[in-house]
C-alpha cells in the first residue's frame, strides 16, 4: 500500500517538508485563476505552482490516432505523477514534463524545487489514492457545467487559436471523460468551490460571480459560524447534506456582498492567522479575476486556502 | 544519510529490485561497445540500458557562456540523476531527459522501466555517494589516453560532424574537469577495464587491444587462479597493488590469446553460471568491437560482467 507509506514518510519527515494544497478540475474551470492570486499573496519565494497537465504519454499529434481524449488517464505518465507528487511532498525536486499548449508537443523539461508550499494544479491531481496521499489540502473546482463552457471557448479562441466550433466539438467529445475520470475527483477534495451566478435573483450587470464553498469536516476550517450568524445576509454558513448524503457546511459568499460585510469574514479569518500573515504577504493580491477586476467571493475563497496552507505548515513545525 | 536509506530499502525489498550496474568512463572510452555486448546477450526483454549523459542542465547553445564542460557536474542534473538511479534501482519507473547529440538540444523526456538488470553507462555514475549506492556492480573504463583521444576523434568526426582539430581542442579544454571529475571515479569500481596494445611486444596488425582487468576485493569474483595456474601462457591472474597501494588481482588476456587458450577461461565462467546462463542467453553476442570484428580479450570482459550480473541476480532470490 504505496499510499500508507507516503502518509508515514511525510508524517514522519514533517518538520522541513513542503505544504501541498492540491487544486483539480476540468479544462477552464479557474484552476489558474485560484492559483495566481495565492501565488502573488504569499510571494514566488515561498510558493511553487505545478500544473500537472503536462504528464502527456502522447504529442498532439500521436493523439490523433488514439480512441481517448487528452483527459484519459490513459494518455498520462499517471505513475510519473505520482511519483512527482511524492517527490515535491517529500521536498525533493523533480525533473518536469513540459508540454507545448501552442504547438502541442512535449518539450525540455524543467527543474522544479519545491518551496515552503506548493499547489499543484491540473486535470487529474487527484485521480489515484497514491496522488491524494501527498496532499494537505485537496481543492475541487465545480463551475455549472454551461458556465466552465463558456469560459472554455472564450480562452481557448483567445489564445490558442481555436474556433467556438472546434471548442464545442472537443467538448462534446470529452464529455464521457469528464464524466469517468474528472468529476469523480470532487469526492476526494476537502473544499469543493462553485463559482456560478445566484439562481434566486438577477444580479445587475457587473457583479462578481457568486461563491458556494462545501467544507468537509475532512480538515479543520476556521471556525466561522459565530461571525456569519446574523440571518438574510450575503453571506451565510449552512449545515446541509452534499449529493452523496455526507454533512458539510456550505458557506455562501454571494456576488453583491458589500465590502463591509465581506469584511467581517475576512477579519475572522485574519485575526486567526495572527502574526503568520504578516512580513511579505501582500494581502491585496487576493480576489483578481483574470481581467483585473476585483472579487469579493474570490478573496474570500483564496483566503481561505491561504488560512490552510499557514495552518499545515504551521501543524508540520509543531 | 541518504545512501544508508538506499542500502536499507535496496536490501529490504531485494525479491523484486533490478540488478544494477554501472560503467563509467570518460568521453570515447568503450563504454558503448561494453554496453552492446551484455544487452545483446541477455535479450533486451530482460536488459534496460541507460545513459546518464542525458542530464545536461544547459544545452549546447547554453553551454558557450559557461565556464565549464559538459563534464562538469555544475552542468548536469546531479540531484536529479541520483533520483532516477535509486529510482531505477527500486524498480519504478523513470522519466528521464533526453540530450540530442545531433542538434545539441534537450528535448522531450523518455519513459524508462527497468527490466530485471539495469546498465547505467556515462560519464558521472559513480560521482556520488549517493549514486554509488545505487548499484550491485561497478565499471571504470580506464584506456590510455592516447587511445581514447584518437577513438574520440574517430567517432566524433565520423558520426557528430566535428573536424579533428576541432575534437583535440576539445580535449584539451576538457583535460582540467577530466582528471577532477571523471578519473577519481576509478577509485569507486570494482572492476577497473584497460584495453590496450600489449607494450611489450609488437603485435602483428590485426590483433585485438589486450585486457587488464583489476578485480577488486568489493565484490566476489569467480575462482579463476586455477584454471590460469599455469606461468607463460597469453592469459594471467597476478596479485599486486594498485596505484594507490590496495591489493588488487590483474586478470590478463593478451590480444593474441589463442581461442583455445581463451575458452579454458570461457569454459569455468560459463559453467560456474550453469543452467543460469542457459534459454534465451546469445553466448555469440559476447566480444564483437564496433566494426563487427571479435575480439576475445572484449568476451572474457563482457562475460565477467555477465558472471556478476547473473550472481547479483540469484543473491536476491536468496
Amino acid at each position: 500500500m504505496p499510499h500508507r507509506i507516503v502518509h508515514m514518510l511525510r508524517a514522519r519527515g514533517a518538520a522541513r517538508r513542503p505544504v501541498m494544497l492540491a487544486i483539480a478540475g476540468d479544462s477552464a474551470a479557474g484552476k489558474t485563476t485560484l492559483t495566481r492570486g495565492l501565488v502573488q499573496c504569499l510571494g514566488a519565494d515561498r510558493m511553487t505552482a505545478v500544473c500537472v497537465d503536462d504528464y502527456h504519454r502522447y504529442d498532439r499529434a500521436e493523439r490523433r490516432d488514439k480512441p481517448f481524449t487528452a483527459l484519459h488517464p490513459d494518455c498520462n505518465h499517471i505513475d510519473i505523477m505520482e511519483q512527482h507528487l511524492q517527490l515535491l511532498s517529500m521536498g525533493e525536486p523533480i525533473l518536469k514534463p513540459v508540454y507545448d499548449h501552442t504547438t502541442g508537443r512535449l518539450v525540455r523539461p524543467e527543474l522544479v524545487r519545491p518551496r515552503e508550499f506548493v499547489i499543484v494544479e491540473g486535470l487529474l491531481p487527484l485521480h489515484t489514492r497514491l496522488a491524494r496521499a501527498c496532499f494537505d489540502i485537496t481543492v475541487y473546482l465545480d463551475p455549472p457545467e454551461h458556465l466552465r463552457h463558456r469560459w472554455k471557448i472564450d480562452r481557448d479562441c483567445r489564445t490558442r487559436g481555436y474556433t467556438p466550433d472546434q471548442v464545442r466539438r472537443e467538448l462534446d467529445r470529452r464529455e464521457p471523460e469528464s464524466a469517468a475520470f474528472i468529476r469523480p475527483q470532487r469526492r476526494w477534495a476537502d473544499i469543493v468551490v462553485r463559482f456560478a451566478p445566484v439562481a434566486e435573483r438577477a444580479d445587475p450587470p457587473g457583479t462578481p460571480l457568486s461563491a458556494e464553498l462545501l467544507l468537509r469536516p475532512t480538515i479543520d476550517h476556521p471556525e466561522l459560524a459565530e461571525v456569519l450568524k446574523e440571518p438574510g445576509t450575503a453571506m451565510h454558513l449552512r449545515l446541509r447534506r452534499d449529493t452523496d448524503g455526507r454533512p458539510v457546511d456550505a458557506l455562501h459568499v454571494h456576488g453583491y456582498v458589500s465590502p463591509e460585510e465581506s469584511q467581517v469574514v475576512k477579519k475572522a479569518i485574519w485575526e486567526r492567522l495572527g502574526p503568520r500573515a504578516g512580513d511579505g504577504i501582500d494581502r491585496d493580491a487576493l480576489g483578481r479575476l483574470s481581467d483585473g477586476t476585483a472579487s469579493d467571493p474570490l478573496a474570500i475563497t483564496q483566503l481561505l486556502l491561504l488560512y490552510h496552507l499557514l495552518e499545515a505548515g504551521d501543524g508540520q513545525a509543531a
